[in-house]
């Protein structure tokens, strides 16, 4: 089996998107992570380009890694200075790192136009800061920056780059497709050529996705003989990411038969998850593997050849990376997907039962109206039991009132909201302020119930979005409101929809707080297993 | 130059993406914008399993297309019926399009175990409905379903398939990597394997990015031989999506040469950005050539080589797709991008000035707290003109009260909001009921504005955007607003963060009729070209 090396660069060149910082903490805990799941080299940032790298390399130098080195990245020396006087590479021993990257120039045109020094200087300065950080112990990962790019306009100057980094003690040369413009075919001869010039080392491969190839680019690489995968969790990266290592890891562990890492390939799902969370951002749905809808299905036939048989349209098994099949509901499926949950709360139902004819007829209006039930299979489950008449509500609104108020009712808040509830016939009034109307009507909602359901203090929101719908509607656009919940044990999700963000958020409020209580207390809901 | 069929599918393989469902008005809108922009085909819907789409086959029947021709989407005859007897088949010809796609089974597990059909019968199934619709005049395209997995599982009978189908008349065999799980190399040797055996046909491809390698994979049969890539604009699809036509089509004519399109290259930009609107989503940042990062510089390094020689750090000049460079700010790149636009607003100002420092720290503390200005480029011109000294608030608030309420206060509203600002010395209060509080305020506010500055009329907000950040201080948490406007020539974006989902819209609410305010009025601003 082949082995391969895998190199995550989330926290470099992934800190490269628009929208991502880090934290010196949510630095500390990629890197955990990372480690957990066993890659193989985690390049954690530029020592001399920023404080809170310095920071970071401090306190990570504690971290006790099961499988992952540390690295830390810079760039050859500054022209003109020898590598010893270089602040910037003197700050790479800093970091105290067990390997160190480095890049250097191979595309003739970034020495003289960029960097402004001569072809030969430029091999000086990669041969002088290679044998010096190699003088130091590190262990020496040369990124030929620009290799393609270089390579295609002057293949001998890119060669000879290489070879000064071999010569003064590299340990890998990692081929950088910088500008993600190289095409599969190119970086399969080019690599391979390379592997071929420089049979002792380990040959790298690092690309961006500028042509959306970079993952296919980086396989191609493999196939020619590379074997230490640079890339970046979730694809993060400068203007359009790097090669996604959360699609190449099974891409060539699972499938090509390669070993990539030392963890649990089933927990690549929920990697995934925790990395894009840290990160104050999402995993796109479409994401192979580890996306949401990565094994969703909403084709009829496509639902109709999984249920019979799960690799007639399934390239691997969801389980095998921690993700799971879902059935989508939409009008070309038909119903076959709704009527799985409503064989679940009620399993006597057919599909030529008058119920499921009325379900459907419901679900298509409340679909009209912004209502999206695929995310939110809580708030799908409790409109499927109104429909049956299966409903019981355990409380029902008799009024509310927010507020949002400048200058604030209070230093600490913005709003207030007053609710009355009744439940089996007794009312219950209460008031909370908050950090916004929403949290206030929240804080109300459940100072209220906790009054007849003791069992909700367990419960807790963890996540609140909105998603505005009709976007040329501006400010009274129809706004859709997804709320997660939980207990400590189990996750559901509910929708509500309105043009008021109040009242979508009320909806999806009321939603969760009836799915925990019909969870725990209703005779005709399934339970939770 | 080697000429391509675009084969578009957005509005049959796309509208199986999760949450995407289009109306028919949508699917006349999409047709127009793919038209103008000079595919070959648009694959439209499957007549028979929607009676949306027989609607709007009707009334695309009447669009005068300029380059693209319409192609309804079906399967081959059922079993043990003859085509013609087939309502799905016959639902096919009332479409009344140029040409029409069925797809067939080409790996044998899916005849004998999902079809439950003889192997034998499978090929007549394919060749009654191929002779059948090609007796009717129409141009047929066979999508051999599964043909990869087919081809390596069973390779005699995959091209007994696709024989069937050329025997009985069919114009293109595409090859479908229905799956998404086969790999660059695999395609491009399966491909040219069929280009040698049916060289009298066109070779079509078809494949699914559930490996991530959709764009390589069809960028590998063209170079097989294949000349009719279908795919989908902006990648839309079942599960991980299909390959996306708004990179191929660069990548196969920027890059390769190729002819692609009839239309101009450079609305591709808007072209996706239009279709992403209509399909009630939009582009992620990231995606080649279309995104808004595409082209987004963040590091020092990169926005240094950018500005000397914009080849350095970009594969192609991104104005050739409609696209723009962008300078984004960060920790990482320091002050270059944030200077460039000081410079706009103060020319004599440089990177040593007390005043650029001074910008810098206020916004590391703007960031700190949540704000993004790398979206929101009015609300950072504003921002340093504030820090500088040269903003001269054209308004103040002196109060605003929202109400959200159940039970509504009117049966048109659902929310009320007052306030009260003050314009040189002339306080103006105003009141507005709204479908929601934000409503509310933005028509309080822009009444009372009105009275003082006339030239608001103009204006009006066209995008509302809402970020939850900290997902799990749920209802509690920060929320981050971003407003869109226009004055029907110009188009701004402002922010405004807070926990409270009013204060942080009522921030990007204020900046976007300061900055127009600005924009038309103030002589330290520099104006609109």
């Amino acid at each position: 089996m082949k082995r391969l090396e895998i190199y995550d660069s989330i926290l470099r060149d992934g800190a490269q998107s628009e929208g991502i910082s880090f934290s010196v903490q949510d630095k500390l805990k990629i890197v955990r992570l990372l480690d957990d799941f066993g890659v193989t080299y985690i390049e954690a940032g530029n020592p001399s380009s920023n404080p809170k790298d310095i920071e970071f390399f401090e306190k990570a130098s504690q971290l006790k890694l099961k499988t992952a080195k540390l690295c830390a990245f810079g760039s050859t020396r500054r022209k003109g200075m020898r590598a010893e006087e270089d602040e910037n590479v003197l700050s790479l021993l800093s970091a105290n790192t067990p390997a160190i990257a480095i890049f250097g120039k191979s595309w003739d045109l970034h020495a003289t136009e960029i960097l402004k020094v001569s072809l030969e200087e430029n091999l000086d300065m990669v041969r002088d800061t290679v044998s010096f950080l190699k003088s130091r112990g590190k262990e020496l990962i040369f990124d030929a920056e620009h290799f393609f790019d270089g390579y295609k306009e002057n293949p001998g100057y890119a060669l000879e780059v290489l070879k000064a980094a071999a010569e003064s003690g590299a340990d890998v040369l990692c081929l950088c497709d910088t500008n993600g413009g190289t095409f599969p075919e190119e970086i399969y001869e080019i690599t391979k050529l390379v592997c071929e010039k420089f049979p002792s080392l380990r040959i790298g491969i690092h690309c961006h996705d500028d042509t959306g190839c970079a993952v296919a680019n980086s396989m191609m690489a493999v196939s020619a003989g590379a074997v230490q995968i640079q890339g970046t969790f979730i694809g993060f990266g400068e203007r359009c990411g790097n090669a996604d290592l959360s699609v190449l890891i099974p891409n060539l562990q699972l499938k090509k038969g390669c070993h990539c890492i030392e963890g649990d390939m089933s927990t690549l799902y929920d990697t995934a998850a925790k990395v894009a969370d840290i990160s104050n951002t999402t995993v796109s749905k479409s994401r192979p593997y580890v996306g949401e809808s990565a094994f969703a299905h909403k084709g009829g036939m496509h639902i109709d050849g999984v249920t019979k048989l799960s690799r007639s349209f399934e390239h691997i098994n969801p389980e095998l990376v921690g993700n799971r099949r879902r059935f989508l509901m939409s009008e070309v499926s038909g119903r076959t997907t709704v009527l799985a949950k409503i064989k679940d709360i009620a399993p006597h139902l057919t599909k030529d039962s008058p119920e499921v004819a009325e379900i459907m007829r419901q679900l298509k209006e409340a679909e009209h109206e912004g209502y999206q039930f695929e995310s939110a299979e809580a708030s799908l489950e409790l409109f499927i039991l109104k429909v049956l008449g299966k409903y019981k509500p355990h409380f029902s609104l008799v009024m509310y009132k927010t507020t949002g108020e400048f200058p604030p009712p209070s230093s600490d808040h913005t709003s207030s909201a007053m609710i009355n509830i009744q439940v089996d016939g007794k009312h219950e009034t209460s008031a909370s302020l908050g950090n916004g109307p929403v949290h206030a009507l929240d804080s109300a909602l459940r100072k209220a119930l906790l009054v007849f359901y003791p069992q909700l203090h367990k419960m807790h929101l963890i996540d609140y979005k909105v998603r505005v719908l009709e976007t040329d509607h501006a400010t009274s656009a129809r706004v859709r409101v997804l709320i997660e919940s939980s207990d400590g044990e189990h996750v559901w999700t509910t929708v509500g929809v309105s043009t008021d963000i109040i009242q979508a958020s009320w909806i999806a409020l009321a939603d969760s707080f009836e799915y925990m209580l019909a969870k725990t207390s209703s005779e005709e809901v399934p339970k939770w297993e």
